[in-house]
């Protein structure tokens, strides 16, 4: 692999957080913190900077929406490893961003559907005029045809945003998909870092995200056992193991998983599950899956792929 | 992806077999084999044919030492799906062997390491000459030099088989390993077709199963549900799902999963475990391991890493 500058974006706490609505202990959160900072890891993404006033979810833990004294408080002792928030359109207030030099974050990220790509520049712009460092996130690029997308990167070229990322929400890319998207990127957007985020589904999400790296894509997202939404992410330990530069270690992530991964999956799930599985390989978002698993007949997989690939009961079908 | 004419080769009762010391049913083998023969699979293996004179292992399943006029009570109607066995050298006895037209069997693959292919090739030849198809799997190809497996091709090449294996035994291989392996294949066994065993310690294996289907490869080895030992394999579900072929149907995949799988990996452990993943990094035998995950110290990761990794402890630091 060519030495290029790979970032590691460790998304633990705020995709994870999607599994147990955020129910992680502020020990948690701090081992996570240090663990990754030892391990050499660039960015940490400690929560959504949602506001609890856009958005239901009152009994969700305090890193869905994320308080600056209070993560002052959790994290007192910066290290070199970055911190990161995420926000959705129209679930955040901007109101509640602190000029970055008052902020213990340095990055804000800016998730988005394709259709909403102009309001998503319009939050990097916000924050990168408080002097933040700012990723659009496009989301489900399975769903968006090609040219929409070229359409989008005329705004996108224009905008401050340091970092794009290629989204694959559904778990449902491969290599081709990769090379065919990151080589389209680098086209069209020269002057951007390309960033990744892969989901499991397929068991493809550290394959896809090394695929890409290898192509030059610098920002790579994981989570530390793969913690995640569903069928959940690159494993952090993974990456740190493959990529080639001196200043990862996975001996610092292996303790994470060690004192604390293994009994939240006990109480959690998330991974290569059969119903994600499905949701992947057809291309579909997997919240139809996550009901699945939350029911009776989790475990009824022929069912639920007949369900799904069933032209009567289509979502489509009554249209 | 072109259509090459991919393979499927299952192979869960073998290899799963060392997960559960061959301890499957009757009822299960059954549902496997009429299963795996609706979905369009090529190729079943349904066990090995080693010798129980020549092994210990008395308490065995029968799928460990494969008994012919047994084997004709279990598949009682034999479909489009091909039966293969996997022989070892030194631990077959060549007068187990019936001939094919008498034998259910189609295939016999000889596992060996590069040391043994001599060995492995004379035994191809014993099984070509019965009729039977062959192939030579080659074991543990990350811990072989370059010179001494352009050796054993000039002896391959003189040989009948049918297909030659590229065995990831140690799940340390990524994409340039895999393209550099079948690169080099292709071009000195130009006549063999090649065939792929890949397991799935860092989560790769099928995603370099099938970055060899794109370069040509047609033997893909897999398993359902990934049952293997340690880390297990390709899964059949995955490569089923993904190649581009209306033969196959992934539904009566999911259908032995739902009735025999998941009851299966609640009792027996294969799969994606940290000690699998840090042997996978390390490119090292799973044995150690395993020793690791049927002790007491199961989840003592760091203390089993710095094992590994220590100078002092390290199993050459006394030569």
């Amino acid at each position: 692999m060519k030495h290029h500058p790979h970032k590691i974006l460790d998304c633990t706490v705020r995709d994870g957080g999607l599994v147990n609505n955020w129910d992680f202990s502020v020990q948690f959160v701090k081992d996570m913190y240090y663990g990754l900072s030892d391990a050499g890891v660039e960015y940490m993404e400690v929560g959504y900077k949602n506001s609890a006033k856009l958005l239901k979810g009152a009994d969700s833990g305090p890193w869905r929406f994320l308080n600056e004294s209070f993560l002052k408080e959790v994290i007192t002792n910066k290290t070199g490893t970055k911190l990161s928030a995420l926000v959705d359109i129209g679930r955040v207030d901007e109101n509640d961003i602190l000029p970055r030099e008052q902020s213990l974050l340095d990055l804000i990220r800016v998730a988005c559907y394709i259709k909403d790509v102009d309001k998503g520049l319009e939050l990097v712009q916000k924050f990168n005029s408080m002097g933040y460092e700012t990723t659009l996130n496009i989301m489900a690029l399975s769903h968006v045809m090609d040219n929409e997308l070229t359409e989008a990167f005329e705004e996108i070229r224009q905008s401050p945003v340091d970092v794009v990322y290629i989204v694959d929400s559904y778990g449902s890319m491969d290599f081709k998909d990769i090379d065919y998207l990151v080589a389209k990127f680098q086209r069209l957007l020269p002057e951007k870092e390309l960033g990744l985020h892969m989901h499991n589904n397929m068991q493809l999400a550290f394959a896809n995200t090394i695929a890409g790296a290898a192509k030059g894509v610098t920002f790579l997202d994981s989570s530390v056992y793969g913690m995640g939404r569903a069928a959940g992410n690159c494993p952090t330990e993974l990456l740190v193991s493959y990529l080639k530069n001196p200043r990862y270690d996975v001996r610092p992530v292996l303790d994470i998983i060690e004192r604390h991964m293994i009994a939240m999956r006990e109480k959690w799930e998330w991974g290569y599950i059969i119903p994600y599985m499905i949701a992947g390989v057809l291309d579909e978002h997997p919240r139809v899956a996550m009901a699945l698993r939350a029911s009776a007949d989790k475990d009824k997989y022929v069912d639920f792929y007949d369900r799904l690939t069933s032209v009567e009961t289509a979502p489509t079908s009554k249209d």
